[in-house]
Formats: structure tokens, C-alpha cells, sequence
């Protein structure tokens, strides 16, 4: 049996806000990310302007090179919206009213005790010969359209660009339709989710895994997170990608916190849920990120009891019980007035844990001994507190978040680990 | 004396990181930002893979249609890089090594305690006649490559895809060479930034100035923020554009917090810094977003005091002196507790102002009377509390931003407004 080859997709993004750089264009990476893993191939990506022959040329060179191809945007009711026009005039047939489209236009105004304005007729026109994919979260329907070139057929793909619209529509009716249409070679795809591990170390250790047959590896940084993603190929039987799998985990070590988890909060929330455990935390330099973090998970008041952005020094010492004297002898950012504050808020709050973070955030307050990107992280647990000094670098924010995630890692390796 | 024409700019972003999804494109809307505001016209971006077929045709098409190319991405120096090699050949030049780029690379291996990699060698080589743009920031050398072919001359740009060295290429070669390069016609650009004022809203009230000859309005929406951009033509004079900024700012009225300012939390730390006031906070279902916000800003230590994420009912009773009884009667999601939250942090750490939130963020722990999204906020001021019940739409995510922006929009109009 052959494997079918991959089918091969262009993207067109359309709209003059992403090359005025008022927008970003998420949609793109977001159906990239997709399609890749359901097996496409991405030929290229192009963003055209409000511009009949920009759309026209991008339209004709989509329908040539590729298999399919997926257009966003450009179905509004203004005068700049262009797309079904060029589609109609590319694929060389006429518009026609479509009456269901225009009735669900007209009966969603109607709701929201509007009348249509007449500009909006001109969404529910539609080339002849598509099909149409109705829009139930917005008003410009999509459509389909099968077009057949000299170079071969193409199957393209017209939804709206606004994103909450676009992944609905790619949910009921693009993704469907393309593995419908397509035959994919099957890939397998792990992504392993790492802290407190520098991006080229983990490079390091997955050298040996690069003449792997059939696999392919990369790297992707979302600080403070390192993710290593493996994809394995359509001929790789599954015990040997299971067995590389395994191989990487162990040489990444106790730095992989995880493989297609949630992020490090979600996998902190669920070992304290499941051990009937507390926590508890003391922000200074982190400001509440971490708080933030841990109750951005729903059910995150089964564990969290109290958060405290102890930015004062008087808040340190009424709230966490800091001795005002270790804070004179030290100075806030030490690792005694950590370990206070990780003791402290534990006790306070009568958890299980307490987390605690006191630096430097910049871009002002550093010192020779002190510099910028100073931070001292602290973790009191029932028989023990564990302190780390960390000297970050970067912006403001860079050190606030990277203090946030390795304080959580801190955490998260005491709860993997089975050391309690 | 004539308007100079716009210069064209094409955007080509490189490598298949972009094509399956694993990063998003920020380069392109950051470059178009700043190209359209400097009097550029972006007139089109292309996404190309790592493949010579694809990168040669991308070039060739840039070159022939605009006046500057900026590329990003594809000089690293691993196989998969191709861009440089690329330019060399439609140029129909050689490659050739710049000693002094090597030299830096070497160096900054040194720098690191490790020999050069045999693969780096490859930066280094750079098509004869480019300029060389020295990178400070990382090991890649960029390169400006002046094209002149049939279609007239274009100049092209290429730098590293790593948005922070693409950035500092922007500002210390970039730019500089653009605008040198370049006349625009000039422009003027204006932002608006709202809160708690909806987008339709926003778009209603700057009806009357859809006809303001060399205006064009746009909206962008980052919530909880909404921004109204005004960009007035060359054509226009400077005083009209005054009056017609002037006379948006008071159609918008109090929900416009700024024009060209920082995000919200650095108007209200300038605010509090000036009045020489302070702010504690006691958050729940926002967890501690609104600290983390206030701290985001540099030398928010002068005016916070202290913010308390008081997740469990212990905590609201003991950190900020909730009266248990009324917590029983109304629920902790209640005016009530709000305004004794507000109140009980603002008296615990002794400060000018409290702000506080309690609220079901979801997607559990709704019921018909408190459904998903029923959030109370408050703020206690030296005279008097104020309180605002939302109702909110959407994920957890949505609604807990939604309420930390809104709390902290409480603040600002308070600060901004005569009332005091």
C-alpha cells in the first residue's frame, strides 16, 4: 500500500489593517498549526491588500500552486471588501443573490433591532456554482469553491477574518471538508514541555535524536517555557516513536514537565488536587503574576487559599511576618527575607505550601551587589524550605515572567519528584 | 511644491517555523506599524518556506514590485537557512566572506567559552556588493542589497527573524536607511485609548467625522482596552487636526483615558505618583492580575502598598476584615463584600485608595441568581466607596481581564475626573 502524497494548501490572509500593521495576523499560524498536523502542507502564506488586482493575482497563483487553499477576510459589507468579487471574476462566473443568506442577514439585524443597512445585500452574493457555508456567529456567510485551472483543481476556501468566526467556521466546515477531500500520510506529533532549561541545552540533548529516521525536531520558546516538539512520520511504526519518546523525556530529565499538557499551573493544580494539598503565595518583584497564573485555572480554589503581593516593606513584615530586623540586615531582596516570606505566608494561611519571590525587576533599584535581574524564590513545604537565587537578565517583563514560571517550576518539581 | 508619491515596501518573512504554525508572525505587523506611520505603503507580505524554488520567486516578484524589500528570517546557520544564497543568485552575484563578520561570530563563541561550530562559517558569507549590517545583538550580519533590474531599482533589507534583533536592526540600520532614502508624504498618526466604552459604541460616536476630508479612522480592540486611530493625510493642517483630535476626545468623553500613553496602569501610576497617594488591592476571581499590572510599571514601589489575592473565604475575613456573617448572607460574590474587600484593604495597609473584585470567572460555579461572569468591583477612596456590578461574557480568561481592566478603569476615572 502507498502512502497518499501531502496535500499542499496556500494561505491568503486579506485585508489592509494586517499590512498597516494594525492587526496581527493570528489566523494564519493558527490554521498553519492545524493543518500541519493534520498532515498539510503549507505552500506560503500571503497578506494582500484591499486591492482588486493584488487579490486577483494572489487568487490566480493559489489556485495554480496548491491543492486548497484557505482565504480570510475580505467578506465584509464595505466597499473594501473585495474577496467574492475577485473570486467571481478569477474563476470567470457571475455573482447571484443568495435569498437564505440575505434572510439570515436581514433576521439578525432584525434581532438586534436594527434594520439592515443595504450595504450589507452585497454579502449575500455569491459566485455561482459555490457552495455556501452558512455563518451562525456572525453575518458574511463563507463559501466554497472547487476551482479547475490548467494546472489542476483546486479546492479554495473563503471564510470570514475576524478570529472568533473563523475558527467556528474552520471547525464545522473547513477541517472537515479538507480531510473529507484529502488523503493525508498520518504523522504523530508529541511536544514536550519544559522549565528551568535553557533552549540550547535542550538542543544538546536532543543531538543524539537528530539521525532519527523519519523524525523531525524543533524548538519553541514561549519564556519561561521551552517546548521540543517531535514529529514523527506517516512510516514510523508506534513502538519505536514510543521508545524515542521515552529516550527524550529521560534525556531532558526532570527539566520536562510534561507532554501535551496544559501549562505548568494547570499541572500544579492537578497534583494538589489530587493529593488534597494547599498553597499559598508571597509576591514582591512578581507583583501577582503567579497568583494570576494559579487561579487562571478553573477549580483553583480547591488549593489556593491566599495570594500576597507584599510590595512594602511594611506589607512584608505585617503580612508575612518578616523580622524587621533580617529585612534591615539583608535588605528586602535576600534569601532570608525569601525563606521569611515562604514561611510566613504558609503559616499564615494555613497551607500545605508556600511560595514566595523578592527581586529585582529593573529597569531602576539596581546595585554593584545587587544588580537588576537579582531574585531570590523561595518554597516552604511541611519539613522543609528550598531557596533559589536566580540572576536574570532582560526587560521588566522578561524578568517578572521568568521569575513567575521558575518560582511554579519549583513547585512543580517538588510535587513530580519523590522527594515528600 | 508637489507631495513626493509613497514608497512601496514589501514584507517577505522566512522559514517554516511561520508556514506550520510554530511561531507567529509579530515581525510583519511591527515593520508595517512603523513603515505606515512613517509614510510607507506595505503593498504586500509574503510567507515563504525553507526552500530555494519558493524564496527565489518571492525575491524576484519583490524586486520587480516595490520600491524596498524588508526580509526577515533564513540567516541562521543551519542547512535550512537559504535566504543569502538566494539573493546572491537572483542578483546573479557571488558569495563572498566578510572577515570582519566572521571575526565578531568567533568572538562572541569566545565570549560564550565555546568554539565556533564549522556551520557559522556560512553567516559570514554575503553576496559581493551588499552593505554589511553589523549585528550586535546576536551572531547573524544582516545586509542591504541595492537591486536594479528591468522594472526599475529596488532596495532590499535583510536582517535576522529573532524579533529582538530584528528590532534593533530596525532602529540602528533600517529605519535610518529608510528614511534617507525615501521622501513621504508626511502624515500624522493619533491614538485614542478607551475603556469601558464598547467598540460599536466607540464607532457610533466617530460617525460624524466619517467625512472629514483626509481622515481615515480605525479601531482596534486589545481588551478590556478599545483604541480609535486617527490618521490624517499630508493635506491636512496641523490646527484643523487639532480641532477635529479635540472634538473626538470629547465625543468619546470620559471613557478616553489617554492619547499616545502608556497602558492604563502606568496613567494611573503617574497619577498616583504626582498626588503623592497610595493604592493596595484585594482581588479574587481576578487572582491578582490588577497587582501584577501595577507592578508591571517601573517605580510602582512609590505608591503600592500591597495587593492580596484573597481566594478562600478565610482569607477574605482575615486578610481584610470581611464580617463573616455577611458573607453568609450575601455570598462572597456580592456588593456587599466587594465594598468591604475595598474597604478592609485600603484600612489594612494604610492606604489612599482600595480596589478589590470578587467575582465567578468560571467556566464552573454559576447559578441562575450569579451566573458565569457576575462580577462585583469596588473602590474605597478617603470619602466614600464606589461599587460597579458587571456582567460579563465569554472564557475565564475573557472575564478575568475584562474585570481587572474595568477595576482598574474605576481608578482612572476617579483620578482623572475633578471630584476630589
Amino acid at each position: 500500500m502507498t502512502q497518499p502524497t501531502t496535500p499542499t494548501i496556500v494561505l491568503l490572509s486579506q485585508g489592509d489593517e494586517l499590512l498597516t500593521g494594525q492587526t496581527v495576523d493570528t489566523n494564519a499560524a493558527w490554521l498553519a498549526e492545524r493543518l500541519t498536523e493534520l498532515g498539510f502542507k503549507v505552500l506560503y502564506g500571503v497578506t494582500a491588500p484591499d486591492e482588486t488586482g493584488a487579490i486577483e493575482r494572489a487568487l490566480t497563483a493559489a489556485f495554480e500552486a496548491a491543492d486548497a487553499l484557505i482565504c480570510t477576510g475580505g467578506l465584509g459589507p464595505t466597499s473594501d471588501d473585495l474577496t467574492t468579487a475577485c473570486v467571481a471574476r478569477v474563476a470567470g462566473v457571475e455573482l447571484a443573490l443568495h435569498q437564505e443568506s440575505l434572510d439570515r442577514i436581514k433576521a439578525l439585524y432584525a434581532h438586534w433591532g436594527r434594520e439592515m443597512p443595504q450595504a450589507n445585500v452585497k454579502q449575500a452574493m455569491l459566485p455561482v456554482g459555490a457552495r455556501v457555508l452558512t455563518n451562525d456567529w456572525g453575518t458574511a456567510p463563507g463559501f466554497e469553491w472547487l476551482h479547475s485551472g490548467p494546472g489542476g483543481a483546486c479546492a479554495g476556501y473563503f471564510v470570514p477574518g475576524v478570529p472568533r468566526e473563523m475558527r467556528q467556521f474552520w471547525e464545522h466546515y473547513l477541517r472537515p471538508a479538507l480531510v473529507a477531500r484529502f488523503e493525508r500520510p498520518p504523522v504523530r506529533r508529541v511536544i514536550l514541555r519544559c522549565m528551568g532549561i535553557a533552549e540550547s541545552s535542550l538542543e544538546e540533548r536532543m543531538q543524539p535524536f537528530a539521525g532519527e529516521p523519519g523524525l523531525t525536531i524543533s524548538f519553541r520558546t514561549k519564556l519561561p517555557e521551552n517546548q521540543v516538539k517531535l514529529i514523527f512520520d506517516a512510516g514510523v511504526e508506534t513502538e519505536r516513536a514510543d521508545a524515542v519518546v521515552a529516550r527524550a523525556r529521560e534525556a531532558i530529565g526532570s527539566s520536562c514537565f510534561g507532554e501535551g499538557t496544559g501549562p505548568i499551573a494547570e499541572v500544579i493544580g492537578a497534583a494538589l488536587a489530587a493529593r488534597g494539598e494547599t498553597l499559598a503565595t508571597a509576591e514582591s518583584c512578581t507583583g501577582g503574576q503567579i497568583s494570576a497564573q494559579i487561579t487562571e485555572i478553573s477549580g483553583a480554589s480547591r488549593y489556593f487559599l491566599e495570594g500576597s503581593c507584599i510590595y512594602s516593606n511594611e506589607a512584608k513584615v505585617r503580612t508575612c511576618g518578616v523580622d524587621p530586623e533580617a529585612l534591615a540586615a539583608h535588605g528586602a531582596v535576600s534569601e532570608t527575607v525569601a525563606r521569611q516570606l515562604a514561611e510566613g505566608i504558609r503559616d499564615r494561611a494555613g497551607a500545605t505550601y508556600g511560595l514566595a519571590t523578592t527581586g529585582i525587576a529593573g529597569p531602576g533599584g539596581g546595585s554593584p551587589e545587587k544588580p537588576v535581574g537579582t531574585v531570590h524564590i523561595a518554597l516552604a513545604t511541611p519539613s522543609k524550605t528550598v531557596h533559589r537565587h536566580l540572576r536574570l537578565r532582560g526587560s521588566r517583563e522578561r524578568i517578572t515572567s521568568m521569575a513567575a514560571g521558575l518560582t511554579l517550576d519549583l513547585l512543580r518539581r517538588h510535587l513530580q519528584s519523590n522527594d515528600y
